[in-house]
């Protein structure tokens, strides 16, 4: 049996993962709006034969527009010219619940997956803050508990219309005149509490059956929805005994719903700065470090927890009093806010320190190329990931030297491909052809074939 | 001065105009979900100069799926696609008002947009008939007075999107830390009947300042949609007086806007039949025309003004009388209805042949590219059309023979241009770039520069 090897995906957060990484200048300042940035590191990940790019995304212009990198194209349209310059890689596009209808969303990602061949992927997020919400016709956002009670049954229709074209529905019989058996095209009918949606979808079945789902939150009801529905969970752990735990409760619960956990992959977030030597890789992070001052370090910190950086003492530990209310984890990510809170805690950090390990929100490790790989083996084999979702501190130099450097020692290691096996995003993740839901139905067969 | 020349779209279709397209075999059953079919007909065009390809769409599953190819990729994503694959032709997706969300859509089309180097226009369209509705938990298509008046504020607050962002407010400064001057960034605190949209875009403001807007409807509430909002529009007049009386109409109307007439583009559309000599071009129609059969035409007829094929009289004129409750206006588009209506009226055609001469609804020219370029040039110098929508029988051989024959019979003449002067659209159409509605507040400027 061949040995069991971890995905990767390129996480193309903006610049790169540190928000000062625009000010360097290896890409240019307008990077964000820049389809050949994009298409450049797409063919670079390419090179080291990574899974997957993700883009994160949300409906609103956030942060400080004045002095930080803000707009970007959106996801879908992005990708899909970005899968025009790649012939192997997956493309994942996150795309909000609360503030899209699922008909459009289903037929743009059917789109995407026929226009790439079957790279297509959505990141379903829910979207906390209301500056996404005042976008849309709102005050504030919907309450946690309201957007994913939403966003379940959302994904509940997607999957329906992707579902809607059976795999062999598509006659194309020119000289009989049959363009498709009608007996396999299904009107969906679904009502619920939030969508009344007919179908069928105005899009054949994609070449991925349907594109790959990923979630990627950590509260209560992220947890649900992605142990029901995802192919795969982008998560937030900053320490291998909180992965370990993640990584074991959600294959637990994909059990409990019934599926294969084979078939949920999970995938943390890994921050990378990475040079020849650690020396090397310490002086990068400081260059970086210095265009923010250890006063913008801890206003990140600051963001995260939802507590003004004017009433936080940066010497001290976190304000742990005022982190016991509930209503913080209304504010933003729950995931992110947590194992920050966890870190911070099992190692009793001041703000400045913990400044100084997060940054971006996700696990940071700066080091060589081989504390990269260790790291990643590590967490892989240890049970903490099936997989990680890399964001180097800034782009393109950043994802070159992980895909020239770390890429092969994992390589050497035997934990990762040296080269694409199959043409399909679902191919590369390792998971399964799914069947239409309604051909499973007249087979009297479960829907997954997990 | 220059002789005024005329702007050309080609309308892609499917498998062409003719219903039947599908069934020759130029191109894969397949076509409609296959991005290098787009992509080489985009090419073909733009070899010929064209101003644009434009694709209509709905979000629902058209037609009989088991007779006619149904379903199709989503417009922003498959051209985003296609504009990788060209450098000059501007792309055109249609979307609709009633079925979309403001902020969503303008921050597609901003990215379409940017990605295509200035190339993007959006048709907006109000979707009549219930497939759609049903696929956006409504039980049939709102009225059409409500449908125009939502899209009339949905364009505004799509316009005060694209204008969020100023000319020159992305900065870019590495060195000084500064990304934009947020005074030129703009909350849009729109507050209407139908959305509430605070803004400002996440998207900086792209090539062409503002996309280019088309419009596609004619009837009232149509007309005073395009009138006041639209750079172009897609109109089916099939005769030249009723074409020279839109043509003067929307100028007029345009004029009461307060705007200069010439910044809106009037542009019929047109079907082609073309051969190289007229006994070809009818064997190629007659060809085509087998396919369906002579109740296949009368079938589209039906369809049209709603009464079914089995209550109508073939050989007789149409059932005048039945036609005269406007709720028929109601089911569908209200410019095709009454172009055909006009059409047989005037003419006194029967069912039978009011079916050979419309087919896709468009006024159908079947004959020699010199009578297609009299007839195009007849029209442009007659006062009812600054360009075309070029609707051909059949892809790609009906788009090829239009450019290899007809856009240089166009170009002797001096009617056409015979290369590309400029790199976006809107200089393709002989548009302005607009100047933000907010940057004109400030300088107490008209918004608009026409």
């Amino acid at each position: 049996m061949a040995q069991r090897q971890m995905s990767i995906g390129m996480n193309i957060l903006g610049h790169g993962g540190h928000a000062a990484a625009w000010r360097v200048g290896e890409a240019p300042p307008t990077a964000a709006i820049d389809v050949e940035y994009y298409k450049d590191i797409a063919r670079i990940s390419e090179r080291g034969t990574l899974d997957a790019i993700f883009l994160a995304d949300g409906p609103a212009l956030g942060g400080d527009v004045e002095r930080i990198p803000a707009g970007r194209l959106e996801p879908t349209v992005l990708l899909t010219a970005v899968a025009q310059a790649t012939q192997h890689i997956g493309v994942i596009a996150t795309a909000s619940t609360t503030y899209n209808d699922p008909f459009n969303l289903a037929r743009r990602f059917a789109s995407l997956d026929q226009i790439s061949g079957g790279r297509a992927a959505w990141n379903a997020v829910t979207n906390a803050g209301d500056a996404a919400a005042q976008n849309f016709g709102l005050a504030g956002a919907p309450l946690h508990v309201d957007r994913y009670g939403r966003a379940d049954e959302f994904v509940d229709v997607v999957f329906k219309l992707w579902d809607s074209w059976e795999d062999d529905a598509l006659i194309g019989d020119r000289s009989g005149g049959r363009y498709a058996d009608g007996s396999k095209v299904h009107e969906i009918n679904h009502v619920g509490a939030h969508f009344s949606v007919r179908g069928p979808l105005n899009v054949p079945r994609s070449p991925q059956g349907r594109p790959v789902l990923v979630q990627a939150g950590s509260s209560e009801g992220g947890k649900a929805l992605g142990s029901r529905w995802a192919d795969a969970i982008f998560t937030t752990q900053t320490t291998l005994p909180d992965g370990q735990d993640f990584y074991r409760e959600m294959k637990d619960r994909a059990r409990a719903w019934g599926r294969n956990p084979d078939g949920l992959k999970i995938m943390p977030g890994l921050s990378t700065v990475i040079g020849s030597t650690e020396a090397e890789a310490n002086r990068r992070c400081d260059e970086l470090d210095a265009y923010q001052g250890e006063e913008g370090l801890a206003a990140q910190v600051a963001m995260r927890i939802g507590i003004p950086v004017s009433e936080l003492d940066l010497d001290a530990e976190l304000p742990w009093d005022r982190l016991g209310d509930p209503s913080i984890y209304e504010k933003g990510s729950v995931g992110f806010l947590e194992a920050q809170l966890n870190l911070a805690r099992r190692e009793r950090l001041t703000i400045r320190q913990l400044g100084r390990r997060i940054r971006s929100g996700h696990r940071l490790v700066v080091g060589t190329p081989e504390q990269i790989a260790d790291t990643l083996e590590e967490w892989f084999l240890a049970g903490a990931a099936d997989g990680f979702n890399i964001m180097p501190d800034m782009f393109p130099s950043g994802c070159e030297i992980f895909v020239d450097h770390v890429v092969p020692e994992l390589r050497r290691r035997g934990v990762f491909r040296t080269e694409y096996t199959g043409s399909t995003l679902r191919h590369h993740l390792g998971l399964p052809h799914p069947l239409s839901q309604y051909a499973a139905e007249a087979a009297r067969e479960p829907a997954l074939s997990y």
